[in-house]
């Protein structure tokens, strides 16, 4: 392991001074091997869903399942990533001292980035990308049940390092299943700078628990809509609809609603009549089940029910007094991923995006657009909860961080 | 605690959208009552001084002292950091995307920070300004040797922060010098945002170990100046000097001297004759020993030479065949602090500047100018080392991390 992890070193002293060229050459060739040797991985991930267990859920079945679209989609990603600016020594500040010293900021890669993803096999290519476009060396360790698919992935991975003239050292694709393994790893932080956990919440409190390496945790998402009193009903309804049910499995989707008890008993009949033809199941305070009595697939809340990431075609909903009682639920049972606020009002939407402690906060639009890909950062690597170095979507920028060159005529300190 | 953590908390919310002209007020009434008060500050220093160990040396007990003219330093650095402009909400990005969402990228504070220091009670002043001026809540808790000094230190800052109209809450100077308190909070991630450990390698080495909350680490420095064969060797023996005796137990002060064979017979007894006068002591590579045998304090490197921080009037020094040799040495035995070449070549200069992967990179100057207030940052919580977040000196922009606030008119996600 540590002669493996000192030639990635090795590795990533000499990708950090690649041309760009030849880092846009890894992935416009595995977007080709992505589709010459497509039957390979199809076959690879056929085992891996023979395999998967009988109770694994619909859902489940479907994020590890690759296809001929889902592959051709991946090869576009990798095009688009490999047609991104070069991130790796962008001037961000520039300034010169009174004694003469030219301070320049440049954006720098992080180094070696170890991930530990799970289920989607899509995403060992996106954050390969990701990766090699920033001139980071990148460790994977995906799911265990998605092992043989990776696999293949892996190789294609190397391979394309290979023939844009890199060695298979710019890559460790781990294939071994074992816990051990990745336990001992987050110890190294002598030859791996930064911990990538992208995954359920288990797999995040373990590299938590166990990481003497910084991280960039992908937590939870557990997210939320108001809608205020003087909120146009009618984008209301579409947001509200869309941030819950468009995508209900991600982080970025609608988990809690929250309404003005001056607008709820108006507003959430209609919005109940709108999301019964989705079969959402509603988790509500005694007010909305109140204003919503009778109605099918509406339940109590309990006492954990704010504080559930259903991810899933559920939903909890309280009726709140005013916009700092919305504000005050959302720092208590947020995890500061996404908010928005449904108001006409500019001055409302401003308090609430300055106090909303969020990565993402909206005014007037779905949660669900908090994307790498969306927000025109060429993917993500995941969407980071934490506030230090990156919040939101981790792409090209936040693989990097920036260091200071100087240039001097013989200054010395007085 | 947890009371106590819940209410820091709290005053995070209101800290973080406090106006400026508030957050200012707090550090000019710091600064004055420092001065006000200093006779108090002044006797609890002398205590501390007196309950030192005897073997202490005269070098932390130098750190340890206060007196009026560092007093009065501190309150004319409290009102500098009161004069620059304010971090919080600066937009550092904005675009609109096709579907008409508007975003932009604003600069938020991290929250609550925790940070750990040693010896110098200075620091707590420089923190706490730094901390409240970019919105920062903050705990401290200094070495047990300065438990009195800062102890009257924090009761200022107390009553700083009320004079603003804040109240106490808003500040947690820990007086206790049990390090099962420490260690306990930094579990405390539902709290605690950041925690930014100052101090010896056994500090930082028990914060990674024992901290799950992410931490802006403040390693050691084990600084390199390279002497390439065209260096103007006037400005090589004056910058040498200067990155090693100017300051010799800080950590931005050269530890290793690297010199181009080609040269070195003529610059390495120059070099002596200079340092001879500060009484440095070399330890040499066998090449470096024998242009210098015969010449006073030259003793020959061992194994852990090239490995040493010694913060004090002593240095490595090795002749290596070339610019290659020079970075690769850096890259093995460097803590990607600060390092500097010495060549009248720019071409040279840039190909060390960009493979030589720390903080600050400089061309012809000392290394000691990697610090936040020679920067122009306003000062510092201390010189990150590692590669997340921050890389060199943690100023007011540091304290601080970016998030995406979005205008919509009503968008969905298709």
């Amino acid at each position: 392991v540590k002669e493996r992890l000192q030639k990635l070193r090795e590795s990533a002293r000499k990708l950090r001074t690649a041309p760009l060229a030849q880092r846009n050459k890894v992935l416009e060739k595995a977007a080709e091997l992505l589709i010459e040797r497509q039957s390979e991985i199809l076959k690879a991930n056929a085992l891996d869903l023979q395999l998967l267990a009988e109770e694994a859920t619909p859902a489940f079945r479907d994020r590890l399942l690759l296809n001929e679209s889902r592959l051709k989609q991946a090869g576009e990603s990798l095009r688009q990533v490999a047609a991104l600016p070069d991130p790796i020594n962008e001037v961000v500040e520039q300034k010169v001292l009174a004694n003469g010293l030219k301070l320049r900021r440049v954006r720098a890669p992080l180094g070696v980035i170890f991930m530990i993803f799970e289920s989607r096999p899509n995403v060992a290519l996106e954050s390969f990308s990701l990766a090699i476009k920033s001139g980071n060396i990148l460790i994977l360790r995906g799911g265990k049940e998605s092992m043989k698919t990776t696999a293949a992935i892996y190789e294609i991975l190397c391979e394309a390092l290979e023939s844009a003239g890199f060695s298979r050292e710019f890559f460790w694709g781990i294939t071994d299943s074992s816990r051990d393994l990745v336990k001992s790893l987050l110890r190294e932080r002598q030859w791996i700078d930064v911990v990538v956990p992208r995954g359920g919440e288990g797999l995040i409190q373990f590299v938590v628990e166990n990481s003497s390496i910084p991280i960039i945790k992908n937590d939870r998402g557990l997210c939320h809509v108001y809608v205020h009193e003087d909120a146009d009903i009618k984008k209301a309804l579409a947001i509200v609809e869309n941030a819950k049910t468009q995508r209900p499995g991600v982080c970025n989707a609608m988990e809690t609603l929250l309404v003005n008890e001056k607008i709820a008993s108006k507003f959430l009949p209609e919005m109940h009549e709108r999301l019964k033809a989705k079969g959402v199941q509603w988790f509500g305070c005694p007010k909305s089940v109140n204003i919503l009595s009778g109605k099918s697939g509406v339940l109590s809340a309990t006492d954990k029910s704010f504080d559930t990431e259903y991810l899933d075609l559920k939903m909890s909903c309280k009726v709140v007094a005013s916009l700092d009682e919305a504000i005050r639920h959302i720092e208590e049972h947020g995890s500061r991923h996404s908010e928005s606020i449904l108001t006409e009002s500019e001055k409302t939407a401003r308090i609430f995006q300055e106090e909303c402690d969020a990565a993402a906060v909206y005014w007037n639009a779905s949660t669900r657009f908090t994307d790498g890909f969306e927000f025109g950062l060429g993917g993500e690597l995941g969407i980071s909860t934490q506030k230090l170095h990156a919040r939101g979507p981790v792409g090209l920028k936040e693989l990097t961080s920036l260091r200071w060159i100087i240039d001097g005529s013989g200054q010395i300190r007085g």
